[in-house]
């Protein structure tokens, strides 16, 4: 019997249920575009999809997608953006070892990748929207979304926002991918819902060739002549594979993530011989910092110890406070600052100083007050030599009753999606240890490695990773028919 | 053309060179272990080393032994441990996520192992050095190399030394590895030299059933009945892979390792469909601290903060250094606590006050002289509420002209090893992604991830692991024949 993920050969096989040139696998994002741009380049496309209809996680996401270089939203909103400017926040968003092949081609790319989502029918109002990091509560479109304006990026690359949201009030991930699925729909394409893909299928010459599933509890088969594309989804919501990959994960209380990411797609890919890469990686959300202004508290660990500048995109203090300071961080406000943020968090402690927050929260005695001491004498100059937080953020902290909000991971503020997965080229393919494709294999959104390189480099890169390495994986399958 | 370690069907292969029950690929620490017990239950065994004597990097290492439990040499100098307390420490060392059945393993099966080692024929002086973390200068036996002593971990588990030297003066590893090839020697197995295997071979039923590999040029294929252990070190001289998988390694300019810790062996297992299981993770020592008293001084980083308890293992102090703080740390010391340190760091900086040293590195105005601030009021107290560094190594750093030693990154004072590698059961076995056995194939000592989980437990972890579970490997192939 042999595992369910495993590859097996496809003379094994007696019936097919169907044939196509290009097998798509998941019907989120990255499916809907790798099976429009196959279509496109004139293959037979299938799709086939475990849920009852197509969204993924896509449909569950907040629906912003990092585009920059020049769009037409950036130049509306005035911002002068060019492919270099993205390629090099990018490359530093990344490190340390970026992938620099995968970060140019999308930045020259990122202007045709807008037009081509417009075509689909996705379309971006020409309004930018200044509360940064997370999608609009109105209709308006662009936002800074990692920390572009914020130290370090700020001095490494022009600042410009670059999160584009698909024009619909509030979170948008459901309203894109019903624009996605339309468009899917206009194609002469095939989609089988409630079909679970369990294992490839390998031909006599090592081929990928096809794959079985199950609908229903009974299995079926499907035939690829060019390619199968895996985009399945990541692996959040496989326990057994978080702790083993990516444990840190686990401390966040909330997966970025639906049922179907189970892991299942990079399983099978690396059944059939795929690599795996950056499977320690993630994306993390610590969203104490919404709305934006309360970035003028300060994050310390449980040293009493600033650790970031505040201002910057969630996501890099998510990665930075679970990660290195092992999710063990607090956030110290006044009384002039504080307000109830976006994942309501309560105060821990409130208190009239500082030395007793020090007390009441077991921090050492008068590291806290250190802390806001100096803090305070550098904000009262306007400046932050630690990590230079920007001067209209930078208040000093004089105003009790203290509020410090508890951020520590076991306490369940965290978000978080895996960033890892199989190991693809620039056109999807999946490739081996040695970086060889595999013959027919594809993967693209969560199921690959996410494209640029390590941490998150803000929010909506995955449903531009998705979209737009999607697409070339498409693209590519469909040329090998 | 396969890629040259592309699995490979036994069937193409016309003439093999020689065959066995268990070939063990690579004559290091563990394939000498492994390929003794296979002997010993009954198989008969041929090693394939490259090189033109066997020794790896175990032979080029310190020669510690990381053992506990209660061994011989713990009891004859005063310490009493038991596998539990082992358990505990190794437990929170390799955390988060260790694996729990190998440290319960290992911890129960550690005294045995030590009387094997010795039976073999590797002596072991009943003796302690008090100084900790690396081989003695002596040929005395025992030192603390983990931390064991130190916070946190002195607070979870009974402190115990538990590294073993092999007694020989000084660096053990070349005398080890003499004793363990003697042992070799004496055993009816074949050891085939200046082989070095590119490619596994399957049999039609899927089982792993020997190697290609070259000696001077020219192809031989070696047949295996029973299975073949991976033993070919580990991947730090890869530059392609280390920038791939552990890309913060690349700035350790010093590598503990020998030119076949090329990954050959990981990638051939990964070829035949072993998963690959914390690839992200490294040894890493900074050892600024050598001798132990200069951990008197403070490390901070680039933000002037204090973030370890310099008392404890430079292999832990190297990981958080180059891992969270970026490779951005320093050390601070004053006249009183100066002297030159084990890898000959000179000072960066001197000066005679901390506001000098603050501009002369270029750090935030103010920072370090809060941080010595503190850290002298606590330390006059003999308390160190940050870290909990042992009072007698809490000295007020009052003695101008004070130094600063560069412990950046950039500037080469780490060494490293990768620590990821092959996912294997208890018994050695490679794991699919799925956790499934491959048949016939096995892994031990770098070519396996380490077998306690994340960090690197202490000095002496990786002899310990590649010869225990080189011998479980060994010994379960041996049962398949």
């Amino acid at each position: 019997m042999p595992l369910s993920t495993d590859i097996r050969d496809v003379s094994e096989i007696d019936r097919f249920e169907a044939s196509a040139d290009v097998i798509v696998v998941g019907l989120g994002c990255a499916g809907a575009s790798a099976a429009m741009e196959a279509s496109d380049t004139g293959a037979d496309v299938l799709v086939v999809e475990r849920a009852g209809g197509g969204g993924g996680t896509s449909a569950n996401s907040g629906g912003l997608i990092y585009l920059g270089g020049g769009t037409p939203v950036q130049e509306a909103a005035g911002f002068h953006d060019t492919p270099e400017e993205l390629y090099k926040f990018l490359m530093a968003a990344s490190s340390p070892a970026p992938d620099e092949a995968k970060i140019r081609l999308f930045s020259e790319g990122s202007v045709e990748h807008f037009h081509w989502l417009e075509a689909q029918g996705v379309p971006f109002k020409r309004s930018f929207y200044p509360e940064p990091s997370m999608e609009s509560e109105t209709d308006d479109c662009l936002v800074f979304s990692g920390g572009e304006d914020a130290a370090p990026y700020k001095d490494i690359a022009r600042p410009a926002a670059r999160a584009h949201k698909p024009q619909t009030l509030g979170k948008a991930g459901p309203f894109f991918m019903q624009c996605m699925l339309e468009a899917v729909e206009r194609r002469p394409l095939r989609v089988e819902l409630n079909v679970r893909a369990d294992a490839l299928l390998r031909d006599s010459a090592g081929r990928v060739a096809g794959l079985v599933g199950r609908r229903a509890g009974t299995e079926v088969a499907f035939r690829a002549r060019a390619g199968v594309v895996l985009s399945a989804g990541g692996f959040a919501m496989n326990e057994e594979m978080v702790a083993r990959y990516v444990p840190q994960l686990a401390l966040a209380a909330s997966k970025n993530a639906t049922e179907g990411d189970d892991g299942r797609g990079i399983r099978m890919g690396a059944a059939a011989g795929g690599a795996l890469l950056r499977m320690d990686q993630a994306e993390v959300a610590l969203a104490t910092t919404i709305p934006n202004r309360l970035a003028r508290g300060i994050f310390v660990n449980d040293r009493g110890q600033r650790f970031i500048n505040e201002d910057t995109y969630y996501g890099h203090i998510g990665i930075e406070a679970l990660f290195r300071q092992r999710g063990r961080v607090w956030m110290l406000l006044d009384e002039a600052l504080y307000e109830r943020n976006f994942i309501g968090q309560e105060p821990f402690h409130v208190a009239d100083d500082i030395a007793e927050i020090e007390t009441e929260a077991g921090f050492a005695s008068g590291v806290l007050q250190a802390t806001v001491a100096q803090y305070n004498r550098d904000a009262e100059r306007g400046e932050d030599p630690l990590f230079g937080k920007r001067p209209e953020f930078l208040v000093p902290l004089r105003n009790p009753p203290y509020a410090l909000l508890d951020c520590r991971a076991a306490d369940g503020p965290y978000s978080g999606l895996t960033a890892g997965g199989l190991a693809t080229s620039a056109d999807g393919e999946v490739l081996d240890i040695e970086g060889a494709p595999i013959p027919g294999l594809y993967a693209a959104g969560r199921t690959a490695a996410l494209f640029c390189g390590r941490g998150y480099a803000g929010s909506g890169i995955s449903l531009a990773d998705g979209t737009f390495f999607g697409r070339r994986a498409g693209r590519h399958a469909a040329q090998k028919r």
